[in-house]
């Protein structure tokens, strides 16, 4: 269910997104209980004050939003809403979507069928080989080639795709080079295909970012094909949120004797596809399932609960004893509470606000190191 | 159900063996029809030429088979029946086992848990290395590990395991040392492991003697680990015949680029386990269901059908009209011709003793190069 927003709704859309413990499963929780992200601003440090937080949640001034507003429109990159008709559907099929997205280059692309080819930055020269030859087959084969233009086979991947359009989804900003290396690569990809990223157009990227960076190169994918990747390296993650959004996920086997295929034969033993070539990706594809339905539109508003009074206090303190620095599942807290979901909800928001949970996609809730810290 | 040979028995079993154009499957076939081998010898040459063959079956004499046991006694080798209590039990499980096997060093080492490690004769280092460590990993814990002398992977195995006594199965008789590169490891294992062969002992191996060596490789064995093999090799025939067996089939997984990876990974694809080394082993070890009960006693011996009479010759004519060179299944022959199973069976015997069809392992029967010479 898609919408225009006028200019001050965008500003607000924006600047909800940017607010200090707003993620996207906050921001899509915050949306579904005020209705309009002006309405769940005004709630904010109410919200944030009943979830323990004694200082001022950092909400971001309509000034600084409109300057990163100016900084994307100065550089040619659009901003697409995770409500507006034009953001891509593989995201907006996710739960919840990214709330906003930076696109540098030919935003069309996102709504082709797409494959991710990602894996180890110190790949060998026979993976990235391998790598630029595959997103060349893919490329040639009408597939919209996703990666991460990192070094090594995210890099060898946008290049054998070059030709054909290829998306590279950033940590940092659109205008975030990095490595320097790929300062060309980058600059061909921005004019012939596409530079995404969740992060304002100026943002350097930090270690925090790349979470939300994967899940982007997965959820425009309808598959993932993952080339070279050592045990718990990030490239497994991005295979792991795959199959968690029902997308096809795939791995390049690779001699045992190899640390770089120690991830990908894990991920067929698993039951990843295994992936010699096109051919396999193409199958693979056929057997997709397709995007899900976008779990929502973003209306009606449930009411405020206005839990306020002791009792809400109470069942606050209840779900926040309840976290811990292992994820938890939502419904297990609502189970343990023996109070309704929405109820759980509410106190679980409040609590990410004042930084004492983080709320992951998949219904997960893990504690912070606020949370740790009293 | 074993049973004692007699001297007199047992040259008889080893001389039916040895006839022209009895494998398994008609020896199998003749034991269960005459109970006896002298009294299956006894029937030969009237089987044969109700099956078509006009000029004599060529039975070998005697002293034929006295030289051969000589041979193998010479040699320290010992001949072990299928009918025989020392008869590896996981041989003795196959529909049909081999009819003899003869073993030359420590044949108790046959009915210990047993792992083949197979592959590439022209193999990598790594790949070598590889089947090498796998092979003394196995040892160590405990297992027997099989393979087949061959050069490249086979060799290695068989070096890995050697402190642990190891069984090489070989095409030629035990005698037949090949490659001669591996004259040293062939008398090394015949001393601390085993040499077993279904040939006599000084037959040279000719390249039809390959798929009954590989048939035992994967019948002594309750896992089969194929390390490296190109598409359509014979480690891929050993590890279809170990899943026809019943055996747990493990691959090593390789590079997309690296040709000798494509059957292992060909393997996984089609379901095989993967394998990265000992733990995976011994967890498919762990799975495996155990070997199917043997199929039969050799008793007690069902009618001779007498089928000399028209009704009988019309059908062996039409069981030969419907065998082309492509297998078919005994089952469907029976079906096609309506007649009950025995008569097709004695049929099918006497058309393999004329050497117009050969009755493989499975049920499955194809024509030979006869059938189509009229």
């Amino acid at each position: 269910m898609s919408r225009t927003l006028s200019d001050r709704e965008r500003l607000a859309w924006l600047r909800l997104a940017r607010t200090e413990n707003v993620g996207p499963v906050t921001f899509d929780q915050l949306l579904a209980r005020f209705g309009e992200p002006a309405r769940a601003l005004a709630a904010l440090p109410d919200l944030a004050r009943r979830g323990g937080r004694a200082a001022g949640l950092k909400v971001p001034s309509e000034g600084e939003i409109e300057a990163e507003l100016a900084a994307g429109a100065e550089m040619g990159a659009r901003l697409i809403c995770a409500c507006e008709a034009d953001f891509p559907q593989a995201l907006a099929a996710l739960d919840p979507p990214p709330p906003v997205l930076w696109a540098l280059g030919r935003p069309e692309l996102l709504d082709r069928s797409a494959v991710a080819v990602v894996g180890a930055r110190v790949a060998s020269a026979a993976g990235q080989r391998f790598a630029r030859g595959l997103a060349a087959d893919l490329g040639q084969a009408g597939q919209v080639v996703v990666s991460g233009l990192a070094r090594g086979i995210d890099g060898a991947a946008h290049e054998g795709a070059l030709p054909f359009g290829t998306v590279a989804v950033l940590g940092g900003g659109v205008a975030d080079v990095y490595p320097p290396e790929h300062r060309d690569l980058h600059a061909r990809i921005a004019e012939t295909g596409c530079v995404v990223s969740e992060s304002a157009p100026r943002w350097k990227a930090q270690a925090k970012d790349f979470p939300r960076r994967n899940r982007i190169i997965s959820g425009l994918s309808r598959a993932v094909v993952v080339v070279e990747a050592e045990a718990r390296s990030g490239s497994l993650i991005t295979a792991r949120l795959a199959a968690e959004q029902g997308r096809e996920v795939l791995a390049v086997p690779g001699s045992p004797l190899d640390p770089r295929a120690k991830g990908t034969n894990d991920l067929i033993r698993q039951g990843a596809a295994l992936c010699e070539g096109v051919e396999d990706v193409l199958r693979a594809l056929d057997g997709f399932s397709g995007l899900r339905e976008p779990p929502r539109g973003y209306s009606p508003p449930p009411p405020d609960l206005g839990d306020d009074d002791p009792a809400a206090q109470a069942l606050r303190a209840r779900v926040r004893a309840l976290l811990s620095p292992t994820p938890v599942a939502r419904d297990e807290i609502v189970r343990a509470t023996g109070v309704g979901a929405p109820a759980v909800a509410a106190a679980l928001v409040e609590l990410a606000l004042a930084g004492e949970a983080e709320l992951l996609p998949g219904g997960w809730v893990v504690a912070t190191e606020a949370w740790a810290s009293d």
